[in-house]
């Protein structure tokens, strides 16, 4: 079973429930933002489901709800802020603010947070950019989730990457990756269904690649996408965000959403690039649309009915859930009820029964 | 049999092959320094064997030898420039001069070059900024040949990604990768030993992955890394660069090598990030050694000697360039003495047993 809710209610929801706990109300606002977009995205596993857990590690002292977000520096297209450990939406959604303002100045800037909290879908951040006519990137590290190449146990992060683009359309163009092979959603499904999984996808806990699902919730972990490429991406990008802030590096951080009383203290940075220096941006909108017309002129092969182009089957759900409502797979559903029982905030949901997906889980 | 020879009898060949055939001092200099570098560095197949087929190029109208390269337009933070058809070293070390230059005022900066030709190792230009104490990153986009997924033939390029960052033992930490899958050296390999390939490398000319390393040669093409991930990530290679440079894209670009008289027309991007603004560049390497030493302490899987980090093995056969001569792969080997012959300078190579490998080739 499943259920659909308008934007704007699940927007309210979230917002109340957020002030009900004692954010303010422009926390309580850009974190309901960034949820209900993503939801609204189909970013499910990192949509207003966690909102919940996120309440609840505030509840319990891992994160703080009165939280100072402050610039410590900044430069002409530089700054380096403290998130002292808010929820992560906030100081994420500054911080590309502030990148954007300054690469209208200088070209390209870039905003790095740390002792920030898990920040939801990193896209989001990333389209803020590309909606204001710029390219956005938006990169956090998180705790060790993946293997080394040649090691054994879940020793780096899967560190997400999103890099957005504006479209002529309006919508934005955009990539929104974690840098392990695949999704732990794709593990578990397989688990479910009894499948066996491509040896490229997981290790055992011994550190060697394994067919076998179960192997990854046996002290197993997620590969890198692509081997050494993906395990070298992750460095760079833990680097750039954790090292170079000053912030909290592999296992100086703990799981958001298991250890509940502990600050995550994992670091963002924002790069927004100003395209109009570059170019009149009606013009940029012109060429990149032949770009994604060559793209998708594509000659197909057998059996398959086009190409898509990142970001295409977002903006598809996007515009459905603007007509139609959000659908919400049914463990998305359960957790904005545990939330509605938890804050005492009524909470209608439609059911509907066009698909029954699982939602995946950012905790994994 | 390999050969070997003196870092600096190598560059002082490369030069003055350049300045026979009418490159000007510093167009031969910065050419000859890259391309040695990145022998230096290990990475052959886009070292100093290249260089005749660039001399060939400039020859035959594909490389404008006396090229005009020049900003374009500028502001505090970017820039753009256009190669006019020059040999690629020279614009590309330039665009990552003014790249670094910039930074020091606005802690980041971007710079992008249209109209270049095939710029060697990428790794080169990460690593000038990372020697300055800056974050280095250079991308490039390439004229086609990975299959796009649900597509057939070769459509989108396997651009060159690369990121470096300055260590506390003066060698740049630094990951240099195209987005494809493998290296097509690796596929001719398993091609001319008869060994089956994994199913993730190549694709076959209907576009179905293939185990057989001859299907590639016979119309297939490259799989991107981690499949729609790598296509992602190389579609936005190609708007940072191609399409927001107002260069070539896809088709618009030719083989550097296979089509001598046509220009190349790819475009570049560095960047480089002052890590000064963000904290003392000490306490940036004393951090980043703690995070390499955590790495390198990763628990082994049986089996495994130990752990390494990007640029690693790069280092250690820079070093041993530096001692004993820098190894030469035959094929670099002939090339070299092929460019000898064509430009009548002495050129003594000295003959080696050490190793036997291939170079690989940045033709293919």
């Amino acid at each position: 079973m499943n259920y659909a809710i308008k934007p704007e209610v699940l927007r309210e929801f979230c917002a109340k429930a957020c002030e009900k706990f004692g954010y303010s109300p422009e926390y309580a606002a850009i974190t309901a933002e960034v949820l209900t977009e993503s939801e609204m995205m189909g970013t499910h596993s990192h949509g207003t489901k966690n909102l919940v857990n996120y309440i609840r590690k505030g509840l319990a002292g891992g994160i703080r709800i009165d939280a100072d977000i402050r610039i410590l520096k900044e430069g002409p297209a530089w700054a380096l802020m403290d998130a002292d450990a808010s929820i992560g939406m906030v100081p994420a959604y500054r911080s590309m603010e502030l990148a954007i303002k300054k690469a209208a100045q200088c070209g390209i800037a870039i905003v790095n947070v740390k002792n920030g909290t898990h920040y939801g879908a990193s896209g989001y951040y990333a389209c803020m950019a590309a909606k204001r006519g710029m390219v956005g990137i938006s990169i956090s590290n998180t705790e060790p989730n993946m293997c080394i190449p040649g090691g054994r146990g879940r020793e780096i992060g899967n560190s997400p990457f999103s890099i957005a683009f504006p479209q002529k359309s309006g919508d934005p163009l955009y990539l929104d990756i974690a840098l392990s092979a695949v999704a732990a959603l794709k593990i578990e499904q397989a688990k479910k269904e009894g499948r066996t999984i491509p040896d490229t996808w997981i290790v055992d806990k011994d550190g060697f690649p394994s067919t076998s699902p179960e192997a990854f919730f046996d002290g197993g972990a997620a590969q890198p996408m692509a081997a050494h490429k993906g395990y070298g991406l992750s460095m760079a990008v833990e680097i750039l965000t954790g090292v170079m802030s000053g912030g909290a590096i592999l296992h100086e951080m703990t799981s958001w959403c298991w250890d509940l009383p502990t600050p995550n203290k994992v670091s963002y940075s924002s790069v927004a690039i100003d395209i109009s220096k570059f170019m009149d941006l009606p013009t940029f909108e012109d060429r990149l649309q032949e770009y994604i017309d060559s793209i998708h002129s594509t000659p197909l092969r057998k059996g398959s009915a086009r190409i898509l182009v990142p970001g295409e089957l977002e903006t598809a759900r996007y515009k459905n859930a603007l007509e139609s409502g959000i659908l919400l797979p049914s463990d998305v559903a359960e957790n904005l009820l545990a939330l509605s029982e938890l804050a005492g905030l009524e909470l209608n949901l439609e059911k509907r029964t066009e698909c029954d997906e699982s939602s995946g889980d950012a905790c994994i």
